[in-house]
């Protein structure tokens, strides 16, 4: 087993800085454009033997040092009782978004391991498959990112009935937080009992949220969840998205790595997230649509950063475009790989 | 005169804390979406008497500290040769956007005076107008925000084209992010000879860049705007979107006032922008939809932290939305005076 990935995560010495890519099982790869042809986002989450046929993708054609399991932050909200749907524009929308009080008592903290089995399913034949290949890293969306989906019932650009609820029902929204955070910690830990290696805390809309906001209605929930799954001794990652402002409570998560957005340079995070803590990150993604030249020279400065954290996982500072040159991916990771062991 | 938005812009003692907020004269007034009935947005800008107008709304109406010129900051691109169009959907597109050397090449640096005379003679009626009021505020866009809006020909998720140039073609980038600097010098100083009390810099894409592109393609070209407009001695506002990242980059633009963005305290913001710098901002704008108890709790903590920079001029941390209730924003003027004068 390459276990480079977990070493890091520990702050463990490696041989060379393990690589794996957000959204690596994703459409710039021409198999798994085939596979999209065959079944549909969420057939493909719910399905067992395809999630993990497209998990196994990267693995097998890039040579990542991590697989994640391919699933959606969103699959986990279904069973609260909200219904979603994909339209082919706008992406997933739930048509019965949390507007009201009795709207958030309706919500099911269900169990994970029953009405989400085809997660743990999935992970039981990646972990097979896997076997002295890469570990597998289960994950979960951050309260606060599926708060704001929820509420807002889809993606927003100022997240303002989010916003209002939260100025104005605080308690009804700190309800909502604890109801996600509880199943959250239930959701992951199946994760974990069906032989994850590693978990993510996903939060996309943690930079929707400003400091004092960030630190009453998501950091604690945030820390609530990971101090839940300590007892596990699998290695949490906590990846917070526009994290610029707020790098220092970030650090207070309690994770054992933060990934890290590419809007500030590693090197600075690295010294306001505070000792202990391990990264994962941050190159632009854009940057890959640029010449090999100019790819190795920014993964020079990510590495730079990266090594003066105690561990560094280096990955991508958001996730994969879809259009971006599967020839310059492989050409990342090779460089990474190089360039980290002549350190 | 109302001085004290100039001596909060120098550091100077001033009886309470002035405040003006971003995109003031806009639709969030019924009387702005009265004229809106009247005449389209370009109208407005182009029409001295009519940006006049505007211009002087949330002063009367509203009671502000500063007025600020009404235009928009894509007025200048049209005379260098680009064609706007505005869809009612889509926002202002540019028809023919810069996507080679060649198109670079043939953007002409004006003179402002003359092709954009309209400008100096709104800036002649207003000095005019609120002679005896409050100072009034000029404006342009920031070099790399203009050039992303070139390239893209509009708004962007990524500015996926515009990175692609600054990746490949750094030299051709460079060029034209010198035209648009010494085209926005000229404009500002326009300004200024009409009588302007101080000039502006927008830098809404200023977070798009990394820290690394941010001092390679941006900074460079507004230090030296700020530079050339020092000998005219009016006040030199740098509001920098989406700084968390770029705070200590951004204090070296050389600019009298930095305007910060909501989503960094604006505490963090004083302490790393460096010293001898006064600070404007960073309201959430989303607040001014919570209850008067939460927009005072706020606006508290905006004055805290502005109070630790030499000076702090209120206002929101990115504009005003359109449908923000007025009363809220009376309200808001009204607290940032009562709060700052007991201090």
């Amino acid at each position: 087993m390459n276990d480079t990935f977990l070493k890091a995560c520990r702050g463990e010495k490696v041989p060379y800085t393990p690589v794996w890519i957000m959204r690596q099982a994703g459409r710039f790869l021409a198999e798994y454009r085939r596979i999209q042809k065959r079944a549909d986002f969420m057939t493909m989450c719910k399905t067992p033997e395809l999630a993990a046929e497209v998990t196994l993708l990267p693995v097998n054609l890039l040579g990542v040092d991590a697989a994640i399991f391919f699933s959606d932050i969103l699959t986990t909200v279904e069973p609260m009782g909200m219904e979603l749907k994909f339209f082919p524009d706008k992406g997933p929308l739930f048509v019965n978004p949390i507007r009201t009080v009795a709207d958030i008592d309706r919500l099911v903290v269900f169990d994970p391991e029953d009405k989400l089995a085809f997660v743990p399913q999935a992970v039981k034949i990646l972990v097979k498959e896997l076997k002295n290949k890469v570990p597998l890293i289960g994950f979960a969306g951050a309260p606060f990112t599926m708060a704001a989906f929820m509420v807002e019932g889809a993606g927003s650009p100022r997240y303002l009935i989010t916003k209002r609820m939260l100025f104005e029902e605080p308690k009804a929204f700190h309800k909502l937080l604890d109801k996600i955070s509880r199943l959250t910690t239930a959701y992951m830990k199946s994760q974990i009992n069906a032989g994850a290696s590693a978990v993510m805390l996903f939060d996309t809309c943690a930079g929707q949220l400003g400091p004092a906001d960030y630190t009453e209605f998501n950091l604690p929930y945030v820390q609530k969840i990971v101090k839940a799954l300590k007892p596990t001794g699998v290695p949490v990652i906590y990846y917070a998205n526009g994290c610029g402002g707020l790098a220092e409570l970030v650090g207070k998560s309690g994770a054992d790595v933060i990934g890290v957005d590419w809007r500030i340079s590693l090197d600075q995070a690295v010294k306001r997230l505070g000792k202990g803590i391990s990264v994962q990150g941050n190159l632009e993604p854009q940057v890959l649509f640029a010449s090999k030249k100019k790819i190795e020279e920014r993964v020079k400065d990510v590495l730079d950063g990266g090594s003066r954290a105690r561990g560094h996982i280096f990955n991508l500072g958001d996730g994969i475009l879809p259009d971006t040159p599967v020839e310059n991916v492989r050409f990342l990771i090779d460089a990474v790989h190089r360039l980290s062991r002549r350190r």
